[in-house]
C-alpha cells in the first residue's frame, strides 16, 4: 500500500483498458470512502431485446469487478487483477445511463475485497457484488 | 421443465442476443451433460496490453454466466435471466479463441445452478465459475 | 411480503432453530434497516488453537447465511431457506463476542438478497458476505 | 507447492481442528485428484425441526469450506487459511452422513482454489461450492 493516487491518476488508469473504453466509461466522483463510474448505452451490450431493451447481466458483472478493482487502487492498494467476483442481479437494466459506486472493504497486504453497487438512470438498484483482488506486491 | 430442445434451437437462442453476436459465439458441441461454447478474440475486449493483450475478466464472467444459462435451456429448464454469479480466476486469458464448457449441477422448479469452465487455445483453464438461474414458471 | 414482523417475533424466530441455540445467538438490535446478533465463544468453535485460538471459517459463514435470512424475515418477507451464499473472511475471528449486522439489499417477490458484516469485540470487521433466500410464496 | 502429503498427514490435519472433532469428521478417501470426508449426524446441527429435521445450511457450508482447503492440502499446497468462498444449497440435508468430495481447481502461488459437493446418504447432491486459499508462502 502507498499514498492515495490522485483523481487525474484514477480517472487515466480506468479508461487506459481497451474494454473500458469500448464502453464509454467515465470516472464521475471520487470521495474519501466511495468512487463512481457511468456506463452510458450501447446497442452491442443488449442481453435480449424483447419486451425491452436490456444489458447483458455479463456486463454489469464487468462493472462491478472493474469498479471494486478501481477502488481498491484509489485507496493506494495495487491491484495486478481479479482473483474471484460475486454478482446479485435485482433488476432488469433497462434505463441508461448505469452508475456503478465501489467502495473497499479490505485492504489487505496480499489481497484486497471491494463492494460494488450499480444503479440506472432512476437511481434503482440493478446488480451489486463484490470481488478480490491480489496485490502486486 | 420439459423436454430437451433440439441442437439448432439451443445454438439459435445463443446468437439472438446482441451481446452474444458482438462476441462472435459459436455452439460447438452439445452433450447429454454438458454444452461447449467458442470465443473467438476481438481487439474491444482487452483488458490491458502490455505485457502481453488479454481479455477482460468481466468478459470471462459473462461467458460463464451466459453458458450455464444455456446449460440449463439445453436441459429443458426456463430459464428467465441470471439471479447470481460467482467466477474465480485462474490465469490470464491470452490465447484465443476460447471454450466454456457448461452443465447444470441442479435443474430446480424455481432455481437452477449450473457451472462452468473456460479453456484458452492451451487448453489451460483460464476461469471458471457457477450461476443460479430463476425458472420463468 | 407482509407487514413487518414485531422484533419479539424476530427474536424468537433466531434462536427457535437448534443450531443458533447451540450456538448461543441473541437478537441485540433491530432497527429500520439493519438488525444485529452477537455470538458468545465456545471452545468448540476452534480452527485451530495456535498461535492464539480463533473461530472456524465455517461458523463465520454460518452467521453470515443466518442474520441476512433473519433480516429478510424481519422486512416481511417469507423466506423458505437460502438457496446460496458468498464469504468474504478478511481477518483472523479472536476476539469474542462476536457481532453480525445485516440488512436486505433487494426485497423479491422470488428471491430476496441480503449482506452481512462480522465484527469482533474490538469493532474490526472479521468477515463479510451475502446471500439469497426463496420466498415460500 | 512441494510433495502430496501421506494419508495419515491429511487425515490427522483434518481432525486437529477442534471443531472439525466436534463435527464427527473422518477422511473416508484420499484419491489421485479427490478426497472425501464423511460427517455423521448431530442433533446441535439441526437448522429446524419440522417438517422434518435438516442440518444447518452453514454446516454444510463450513463443510465445503473445510474440504477444498484440506484438498489443496492434499495436492501439496500450503493453505494458511480461506479467503472467501461460495455454496449454492440445492436440496434440503435430511438424510445422514453426509459426505463431502473436493478437488483442487487450480493450484496457485499466491492462492489457490478448489470446488466440493455435499451428498446425502443416498447419494443426491445437497450443496456444492467453491472456496479460495492463500498459500502461507
Amino acid at each position: 500500500m502507498s499514498a492515495k493516487p490522485p483523481h487525474d491518476d484514477v480517472a487515466a488508469r480506468l479508461t487506459r483498458s481497451p474494454f473500458h473504453a469500448w464502453l464509454g466509461l467515465e470516472l464521475t466522483a471520487l470521495g474519501e470512502e466511495w468512487l463512481e463510474i457511468r456506463m452510458p448505452w450501447r446497442d452491442e451490450l443488449v442481453s435480449r431485446k424483447q419486451p425491452v431493451p436490456l444489458v447483458h447481466g455479463g456486463v454489469l458483472g464487468a462493472l462491478i469487478d472493474l469498479a471494486g478493482l478501481q477502488a481498491v487502487y484509489a485507496q493506494g492498494g495495487k491491484p495486478s487483477g481479479t482473483a474471484y467476483m460475486h454478482v446479485d442481479y435485482h433488476r432488469p437494466a433497462t434505463k441508461p445511463p448505469f452508475t456503478v459506486r465501489a467502495r473497499v472493504l479490505k485492504l489487505g497486504r496480499t489481497l484486497s475485497t471491494a463492494e460494488a453497487f450499480v444503479y440506472d438512470a432512476a437511481g434503482q438498484l440493478v446488480a451489486s457484488g463484490r470481488g478480490g483482488y491480489p496485490n502486486s506486491g
